[in-house]
């Protein structure tokens, strides 16, 4: 049984999600289908790139995750299929991608251009339903991405993950994620950081790393190692560290060495 | 394995969208339960009845729909399953299905009377798990339709695609539909519209149908043939209409030709 | 295929329980994975242990019911695994059972220490991901709970079924819960009313039960015996009941007999 995981900016207050639901079960009825988030900010390819680099490397190296965050539908924008040793992916090509094929071995990539494989009377607003999810099923089947099209050559990639290392003892990070705790997920890895490493966001300093929440009292900050390869969080503990800090999404965070 | 889709205004954040699945699988233990929407806004049956209508065509014939936006609870409204060439419908008689029964083959409509087939000790407020989802669940194990009651004869219609043609040049339609991206789905198809049409929306002008949003600048109102049954649709792209527009489900679109 | 449940409070806009659906399904490829409710209020382990009181009796007795919400992940709080008459419960030992683990044959208790059942490398701050859904999958697979760990002994339990009796013709109930729709649900049960009930919630006067919405005008307050383990609600026909009486979870409801 294939999984199929599903990330789109689609929200649940419509039936779209389950429309590429019905479209992919008609084409492999034995698929497992996995929501890995829905709720992505409308048009915001960033978000979603995180949302399968935090999620993909979990799922067994056969599955099919299909992605559609696609504010060019209908323009020539590429669609793609891509097959690695950690995954199937099938996104459009604006760089929803960029995270998650970093550090696999792509063996295979292909733009979706057969449409043999295209829902009959394709839209122009609605390929997530007409071209993705089908080639998202046809793969999950065991067709070959080669049968779905024509080799892509190069894709397009964003740079998400950014800090500026300013000196042994200053690194500049950016938060790369708020989470729905208001917990702040920094474009950071822990072992970037210099030594005995102190913080500032938004104003606020946070000294050294925690091991978890639970080291400081209710409603202080704490930064620590996140979940999510390794890259450093800040949070409130008991709270929600975007509300008290007022931070947003690309804030710079100044971390310098306390021994400096 | 058996299709049984969901949709309810029960919204997500209870448990009674789970409490249904436990029915639907300690009954029908092979089910493949797919959510369509649990968004409805709360007693909506117009929403649901146009998520269905969006939806279930493309899912395959012998998929089960349940769908559940029931304010008669408890009352003398009738609890049916509907059996046609296009699947099978089981919901409560409020018009709920009246878009999805638009162009089907009815082989087979029953009012869900026989006891036998609920929940025992039926509830007053909660038809949804103690009636609908046992009956759907019987349905998916292939009980016919029949054993679960009695002949239904005329159900209750409501009109939701009403566009007035006016003249050969003059259609009056409406907002049906405003989903999560704020796109406005109007209810008349494309191939009603006059010659070279000019819509007005709230105040606003388009002129002329654009195949798909990148045909215009970002930011820009543009309307297209949407992928719902050809029914036409404004949106801003990469933007928000119905914020742009200030227009609400009901208003009013004028769309007339530009010959005139 | 063994169904597994999951509750939590991690919400939708991220992909965390997509991935604990990874990890389970590495483990059990064919579980049957089925949400009850993610958007349990950050950190509120009451509203959880409502919702599995509400859902896990619908489920099949060997169902596995996973609940994380967790706000002492990384202290010394544990994990358990407790294997019931009436279902498997997998969750952090803070009360989150108290309301599910009422009237059920308790056959095995374990505290989740065995590290070969974790994911490698357990995080500080995402143990539903490392230890709760590995174990969940484990059992779903048949793994006794007594591999998982030792003896739990007693567990943290929280009173939240707590109506004071103060004479057969009074009870002060509380607002247990209030659902989607803005029912309002105590935390009494309709055999432990006084004769001819009259309730009081927020300085408005209900006078008596009634069988359903329906037996009320639309905007009216309404109290009914309601669909969960027969606890006393209340509701709005139509309408928002929370919002009318603006009353809040926790808040008392003097219940009188009419007769005094």
């Amino acid at each position: 049984m294939p999984i199929i995981t599903l990330t789109t900016d689609f929200g649940l207050s419509d039936a779209y999600v389950g429309v590429m639901k019905g479209v992919i079960l008609s084409i492999a009825p034995r698929a497992v289908i996995v929501d890995l988030c829905h709720e992505v900010p409308a048009q915001d390819v960033r978000a979603a790139a995180f949302a399968l680099y935090q999620a993909t490397p979990f799922f067994p190296a056969d599955a099919v995750h299909l992605a559609v965050v696609d504010p060019g539908v209908g323009s020539s924008r590429r669609a793609l299929a891509v097959y690695t040793d950690q995954g199937t992916f099938v996104a459009p090509d604006n760089g929803l991608l960029s995270l998650v094929l970093e550090g696999v071995v792509r063996r295979e990539a292909v733009s979706l251009t057969n449409s043999e494989y295209w829902l009959p009377g394709v839209s122009t607003t609605f390929h997530g339903r007409d071209i993705f999810a089908p080639a998202a099923a046809h793969l999950a089947n065991g067709v070959p991405p080669s049968h779905l099209g024509s080799p892509a050559g190069d894709l397009v990639r964003l740079q998400l993950l950014k800090p500026e290392v300013r000196s042994p003892q200053a690194v500049v990070a950016h938060i790369l994620h708020i989470d729905h705790f208001g917990n702040l997920i920094l474009d950071v890895r822990a072992d970037r950081l210099p030594h005995r490493p102190v913080l500032e966001i938004a104003g606020r300093v946070i000294g050294g790393l925690s091991a978890t929440y639970a080291d400081v009292a209710p409603g202080e900050l704490v930064a620590y190692v996140g979940s999510t390869h390794d890259l450093v969080e800040s949070a409130v503990r008991n709270g929600d560290a975007a509300q008290v800090t007022g931070a947003d999404v690309g804030a710079q965070v100044l971390i310098r060495s306390e021994v400096t």
